[in-house]
């Protein structure tokens, strides 16, 4: 029944055939990989607009040359991995870059900030989409945790179905957001200067106001939110089309275009219509910003749900790149082996639905709010950045292949930005959060090593290598005993397994009530008296107890290597029914189940009886 | 771990030759198996007021007359009772009673009722425990809920270690209980007589307000509350030392006088100190009744100490009757086998777990509310009343021996007297709650039924007495198939048993990647040549669906009777190894384990590793 529903819900199984089917063309490969990056402009004008206006609402004239100081940061990081494009065609995560140059524990640390990022992804993008949704209908606010579920559900299960109907899946709606958005720009823009413009506010300011530089950090680090998950398509490449380094490339250099421009963009326009983050009624900038470019028309409502959608299939990203990052981990034994393994789709179904719980989880801790879930994120994605980006330039000092000097500027240069990028986050954004990631990654990195502790001594317990020359393989001396309650159809069943499977076969009763043992011993001698009977006295009443000691007893006697002990035992028509059955077989497995040379089979019978 | 657990929490087990030290004298037994009955007197009293003084406060000086009523039934009901202690030596509950006198269905039908007032002995008990701590410390009304579930567990736990230790813990706080309260009823009187008594009422009116009869008939319906538990001696006539008849009958009339008089004392005096129902503050009358003779002293705390520890603690009566009835019901096959059956200790382990459940249930279903719950008990109890004391007529009719035409005319007085409060409870009580019993005794009759027919059907499936005469026990025809992924200690280990048990034994691998099938092969050559080794491709790169598959069908090409599937299984040193390791077997046995002419083994190997 569990299979029939599995398949219902994620489709026939792929063969491996169809692998080379995967592929995505670039058109795909930007919606499906970067959907992440791009949602973004949904919440990150607004993580800028923040801390300014609680400080002053004049300082928020200061979130245009914020922007602009993230848009550069942006075109940095992306040279910077379009090179690590070019060295890793086999595809570059942080973990593998940082492994192979900088070592296990720097590959490590990179592996468990990612894993932590992916997570956050859907969190954010997920409490960021509910609160389109809830902008566009403020009387569903009270059922933002509901949303948030169904949301996460919808996405999982769409990912189980597998990577190429993904791919189609996620494709339209991502250029739909940035078609929508764009003439969102425009349109606006042309109303500025066009001058029919109703924003009350003074368009565009040339006054900074003095701010601390705490404050105007704070709004970059909040702001740097933007450059969350750019990295996919470096760690992608697998998926794309042949050429796949210039293709790739291609996509990298396009989605980072794209994300420039449409950040730009709205914090421009923001700002030009004097739109105020809405702290307490929940309203997001992008909503307010529409209304009143555009009022409240269908176009408001397509935009809305254009940001609502791609922020939804954002989290897409993540789980495109968890479980590919776990199997990884997973491979080189840093995490359970499980999750190296494909499922019976071509998706990693493990490492899904433990990024889909994890997730849900902290959606819900954090009562669906992006903005409490930001801070959270960032640290981890500079680390990785930074990681990733050092990883390259000890790459390329040890390649030295064509053009290195050059690729070492970028790539150092890139290192030494997302360093100091990293260093501000991490100082102006601890106390808000930051701090659970701070802690959080030396115990992944210290759980990682201990998996692979594990293993590597199971692999060396198990290893033939220090065994004796081999030379026939020998049998094993061994008993049978079989437990009876009585002498039935399923009794004899086991009694004809126990005698084919050793010469050596004993059954025990044990006694409640003399008056049912001779019964039972008569019964016995007609029908299986080939069989030596033992009955166990029971002082204490057990029933387990006797059949235990009993067990340990020929144990003793016989020295030999395993008993077998054959349990009979019912299969009932209707699984109600086992409530009724059963128990002794149970007991005598729990009580057995951890003892050295002693198996417990089950000789199961059959009922038909309703 | 969990025996090491279950050891400390319930103590060593007792052997069979310490059943006879578990017969209880008169003085223990009267406080094991009446504490019920004698509990009800913290809230018969107030079930009696709290109707009337709804309807009018003055009305409550019917409150006597109703009293009396209810102690001239408690008298014909106890005479009744003796007569079944001296037919039924062996312990005459309802449910025998009935069964045997007047059928199956009848008998059927006072078990349910008896299992229904066992588990609401426990939820009425306990909540009225709960509310005479509460009304000592106001301030622990909110952690109602707490209290009841930390009660419940307490008494489960002392009931698990055993009858003997459950008689010496509760026969004091019975007795304490019994002499407090005669106390605060002597000191009560003294103080009205010699005229110093604080209390403002007018004392003892004998104006009688006209009242409706139904009202009067429903006060008398909540105060029958009071007789609840008085059938727990002839339930447990077994318990007692010999003679066994002329004790548990001399405990039957001590319980009986005593309990009459503390109700009718605490009765008039709550009407001669003018005490009201508190329905809103949830003090109980006894907790009015004790400030308003005795003050906020000591002697008040000792009285809700007392009355709180004999309310939680007769929850006792049912724990000693409930598992015993479900063994009864269980040896007539009406319920689960395992019920049946004596656990590790000489109490029925099993029905006191479920027994605790159940109660904790309603307990938390219904808020911790006496008041709420009394409704639905008073239904069951003289239900079986009515049936248990017709049966006795029935049984006097048949056996005719010594005063057979006086003991009719008792238990027939008893059997009618109670038929008719049963009337008047179903009526006055019906949409207080007593539908529930209404509906939920027919359908446990028909459970029971349905039991009883799925073992018979078992038992005639299972039955060789239509098999043909028995020969020889003949082997099975056999095939091992092992599943490997790889070869190590392991594995060996599982060859040698397979070896053992089967001239037929395959092993098959799950080929995921070809070149590790080319080392594992080397390595299958050097180690375990002689026995043959498949190859399985794996289109979709499942694991569990080509083995299945090749189980089908080498049980297809041998025709054998039977198939050994053997799992190479690893017993880890740490529990949450476990998560590391064994994910294949549980597929693989979770796939076969309801096809016939399948028997999956684990040969488990045992991890040192940490």
């Amino acid at each position: 029944m569990f299979s029939r529903f599995k398949r219902i819900l994620i489709g026939r199984p792929l063969s491996s055939q169809y692998l080379a089917h995967e592929k995505l063309p670039k058109w795909k490969a930007l919606a499906v990989l970067s959907s992440d990056a791009m949602s973004s402009v949904a919440y990150a004008t607004e993580e800028i607009l923040i801390p300014l206006s609680i400080f002053a609402l004049a300082a928020m004239s200061w979130s245009m040359p914020v922007a602009l100081a993230i848009a550069t940061l942006l075109t940095i990081v992306t040279i910077s991995y379009r090179q690590t494009i070019s060295a890793y065609p086999s595809g570059g995560g942080a973990y593998i870059v940082a492994r192979e140059n900088l070592g296990t524990y720097p590959g490590l640390v990179a592996g468990a900030a990612l894993l932590i990022d992916y997570i956050l992804t859907v969190a954010v993008s997920i409490a960021a989409g509910v609160a389109a949704v809830t902008s566009a209908f403020p009387s569903l606010v009270e059922h933002k945790p509901v949303l948030a579920i169904v949301f996460v559900l919808l996405i999982t299960v769409t990912n189980l179905r597998g990577l190429q109907e993904s791919a189609t899946v996620f494709a339209y709606p991502t250029y739909l957001f940035i078609f929508t958005l764009y003439g969102l720009i425009a349109y606006g823009a042309w109303r500025l200067f066009a001058g029919d413009a109703i924003a009350a506010a003074p368009i565009i300011h040339e006054t900074y106001p003095e701010i601390p530089l705490f404050l105007g950090l704070r709004a970059f680090s909040s702001g740097c939110a933007a450059l969350t998950g750019i990295e996919a398509i470096s760690n992608g490449v697998t998926a794309f089309q042949s050429p796949v380094d210039k293709n790739a490339k291609a996509t990298m250099a396009w989605m980072s275009f794209i994300l420039a421009t449409l950040f730009l963009g709205v914090t421009l326009l923001a700002h030009a219509y004097g739109v105020k983050p809405d702290t307490l009624g929940g309203e997001t900038v992008i909503s307010q910003l529409t209304r009143a470019i555009a009022g409240e028309g269908k176009f408001y409502y397509l935009v809305q749900g254009c940001t609502a959608l791609i922020l939804i299939l954002a989290a897409n990203t993540a789980f495109t790149g968890f479980p590919m990052l776990a199997s990884l981990l997973a491979k080189d034994r840093f995490l359970p082996r499980q999750l190296a393994s494909l499922g019976d789709k071509l998706v990693f179904s493990n490492g899904i639905i433990g990024l889909a719980g994890a997730a849900l989880f902290l959606i819900l801790l954090f009562r669906v709010d992006t903005h409490a879930l930001v801070p959270l994120y960032a640290v981890g994605v500079f680390l990785s950045f930074t990681l990733s980006q050092t990883g390259m330039v000890v790459h390329h000092l040890k390649e030295r292949g064509d053009g290195w000097l050059r690729a070492i500027f970028f790539n150092g240069l890139g290192a030494t930005t997302t360093f100091v990028v990293l260093c501000v986050i991490a100082i102006t954004k601890f106390t808000h959060g930051a701090w659970v990631v701070v802690i959080v990654i030396p115990l992944m990195v210290y759980g990682f090593t201990r998996v692979l502790n594990h293993y590597l001594a199971v692999g060396e317990e198990l290893s033939l290598a220090k065994a004796s020359a081999p030379g026939r393989l020998e049998k094993l001396r061994h008993t049978v005993i079989i437990p009876i309650s009585g002498v039935h159809r399923g009794v004899i069943d086991a009694l004809r397994y126990a005698i084919s499977i050793s010469e050596d076969v004993r059954a025990c009763y044990v006694e409640l009530d003399p008056v049912s043992t001779e019964r039972m011993q008569a019964e016995w001698n007609r029908w299986a008296h080939e069989v030596p009977l033992v009955i166990l006295k029971s002082p204490y009443r057990s029933v387990i107890t006797p059949i235990v000691d009993y067990i340990n007893d020929v144990d003793q006697v016989t020295h030999n290597e395993m008993i077998t002990v054959i349990i009979p035992e019912f299969v009932t028509a209707k699984w109600y029914h086992r409530l009724l059955h059963n128990q002794t077989a149970f007991l005598i497995r729990a009580a057995l189940s951890f003892r050295k040379g002693k198996v417990v089979t089950s000789i199961r019978y059959h009922l038909k009886a309703t």
